[in-house]
């Protein structure tokens, strides 16, 4: 059995309702739908999560919220009425009237209550449209599914307890269609995934019916080799494995979020990437091994909005705990650091710029020159990672000296090289504005 | 005024001394000389550091003395007999043969007395020597010096304030000798300076009178770009800034231990390295800055006997003080690290074998899999770190390219790549068996 998740956009009207319909129909594995809110239907248009935001605002500020109510209604009703349902359509309308009349007043239960009722919503439309079209369904409510979570709200994390009663799901003999977004607290509160939303429903589902596949059905065709808006007729990826996939996400693939694949990596459920609008193409896998091993390198990565620090003294290296008294100072400042090469007697602290205000990074190397009574401290802004990344490199030697040489021959500067033991993937540290280039001349060196 | 320090092949015997003394008689500056103990004469000898070492055991051990005793005495009489010198040589027999008078029982206090009498006596019979040739010298002892010491046998610190005292020696008229190797606590107590032995006293004296010139004359002509028993007429450096020479001698350069150079390099005191037997040879300068910055590559360093413990993690990045945990275990287990190049997911430590027994590793292992919950943990032993040295890759684009280029060409496998942002230096991490090679084709790359 598969479990099928359907993004915003693929549910965003009755014309793409039809396709995930079809799509559900072409493969009885496809028992378990879990299903985003209705997203845009055009560039200009509204996701209804975002509606359901200011639905939340506006009561949060003793506001009239009738107009925001009608318009969320709405596109409930467009959708219920071009395909002849009923059923569902009165109770969505309650639920979205009741939001109003809800008990809670902190701002982030408000929020989750909510923002979730754009997926619990759908799901109950949804389902009603697969049992009118011969495909017998079933919403189950995530508090029904056994979503169980740790009260975090915003920011839920799946207690590990909720597999076992997600996995009673396996015996229904109706499709599923489960809301994403949110599970239940043991009060039986909503609390919504902090990131990669119904992404993470869907891999929950996955791993705790232990199905044969995770798909997740969204709005391309599949992963690209590097990001297709700067190589023209870039290369699809047709398999990957989880560690590429988050090497290459890192860095600013932003198909799926990495968070959300954790359930699935754990269980050791494979996961496709495929698109709702032309479901016939392969898409990209997503496991623990892939078969294609003869191709070294996979993808090419590049993100923006690093800053780095460089810390220099004579014999640093020497000085035992060095590195330990660094990371004590970034921990006091509440800094994460992405990376920190380190030369004989330097270290480079490489980390997102946006943690740091000017005030703060000012604070932060008086304290540095503090305790470390460095020798030299600079900082430098404005810096890109780019990664290149692929499990073949790990038995391939050469990969680093063309990496190097294409970069070099486009006169790109490398601040940092970076390759540990795992040889999944070599990072550079470039200017900023030398990124697209580089991205560019590395696609040029390793797939053309 | 220079500071002069010879080591103990320049002081083995009368041949040696009478090449000294025209060296300090050819320049009028050389007016600070420290002295080492006599050296071995040839391949079979014994240094006399060695015969005073065993001496402190049969001492410690409540043994005969005779025999030893004798053979130490021997070695300054006939120095002292074949240069006609008369004065010294019966405070020198003294002292050795009161060594075993000594209140001290404890055996660092033991071996540092003792160990230390070689450099002590030898300035003795020198300062006699320089004054019986028309240079009037004077031999000064440590105490009278003020090289002040914290009081840690066999690995002494010198104290701030001693520079001060070791400034008034500006006014002396006459050369000072000065014994290399110890200073004196403030209970006048001996304690010997951990590693780089005379050449910490040198480099300690420079600081201290404002010396424009460190001399440090040794057995070599000068530092070599790479290992000249690997490379067949290899190249002599001429000048290199502390930085490279720190780089150079973490990976494998031993002409001079990195830390003796401290007082120097904090009191910007240029120091030169020549050859006793070749003293018209230019020998290498080492400076904070230096002219010659064309050279892009000045040296390549092969140090062997390291160990990579892989570590990786789905999703480590973002866990929050991840690196501090593993430095927490590290520190715990009194290890220390060499480096730690971290991809997304996955951070490898480098650290020297020796630190690490059997049962040390497996312990490690456990505990850092019990604190991290790891995906995979893996050891890797016989590592070499390779590192290309130079100031002037800071501004020079194609390094990477050039030296990986070479690497794989000669078929060598990258365990790690680790360049940060000081660019004085590229670091490898090799399988210890391609060493060799990889330093050839690298030299090949640079230098040829």
């Amino acid at each position: 059995m598969k479990v099928t998740k359907f993004g915003g956009s693929s549910l965003a009207d009755a014309k793409q309702l039809k396709k995930v319909l079809s799509i559900i129909q072409a493969d009885p594995e496809r028992r378990f739908i879990i299903v985003s809110a209705p997203g845009k239907r055009n560039k200009e248009d509204i996701k209804v999560t975002d509606l359901l935001i200011e639905y939340a605002e506006k009561f949060l500020a003793s506001q009239d919220t009738s107009m925001i109510e009608a318009t969320i209604i709405e596109r409930y009703t467009e959708i219920s009425e071009a395909l002849n349902l009923s059923t569902a359509l009165p109770e969505i309308r309650a639920y979205i009237s009741n939001l109003k009349h809800t008990k809670h007043t902190t701002k982030p239960r408000v929020m989750d209550l909510f923002k979730s009722s754009g997926e619990n919503c759908h799901a109950m439309l949804i389902a009603e449209f697969l049992s009118s079209q011969g495909s017998p369904a079933v919403y189950i409510h995530p508090k029904e599914a056994g979503i169980l979570v740790e009260d975090m709200p915003g920011d839920a994390l799946i207690k590990k307890e909720a597999y076992d009663t997600i996995r009673q799901l396996r015996h229904l003999d109706k499709i599923a269609v489960i809301p994403g977004f949110f599970g239940i607290t043991d009060e039986g509160e909503i609390c919504t995934f902090s990131r990669g939303g119904s992404d993470v429903t869907g891999s929950i589902i996955a791993a705790g019916v232990k199905a044969s596949l995770y798909e997740n059905f969204t709005d391309v065709d599949a992963i690209y080799a590097a990001n297709p808006n700067l190589i023209p007729n870039c290369q699809a990826i047709t398999e990957l494995t989880f560690r590429e996939m988050r090497e290459l996400s890192y860095s600013g693939f932003s198909v799926l979020h990495d968070e959300a694949l954790i359930p699935a990596f754990h269980a050791n459920i494979p996961v496709v990437i495929k698109n709702t609008n032309n479901p016939e193409a392969p898409g990209t896998k997503i496991s623990s091994t892939r078969s294609h091993s003869n191709q070294t390198v996979i993808g090419i990565a590049g993100d923006s909005g690093f800053t780095s620090i460089y810390l220099s003294k004579y014999l640093m290296n020497r000085e035992l705990g060095f590195g330990f008294k660094i990371l004590k100072v970034l921990k006091q400042f509440n800094l994460q650091y992405d990376h920190m090469p380190s030369g004989i007697d330097d270290i480079t602290i490489i980390l997102r710029k946006e943690q740091l205000t000017e005030e703060l990074e000012a604070e932060l190397i008086v304290k540095l020159q503090e305790e470390l009574a460095l020798d030299e401290i600079k900082v430098k802004h404005d810096i890109s990672m780019i990664a290149i990344v692929g499990e073949g490199m790990r038995n391939s030697i050469g990969v680093a000296s063309r990496a190097t040489a294409a970069l070099a021959t486009h006169k790109i500067n490398l601040e940092m090289i970076n390759q540990g033991a795992s040889e999944v993937s070599i990072l550079f540290a470039i200017d900023e504005n030398q990124e697209d280039e580089a991205v560019k001349a590395l696609y040029q060196a390793f797939f053309n």
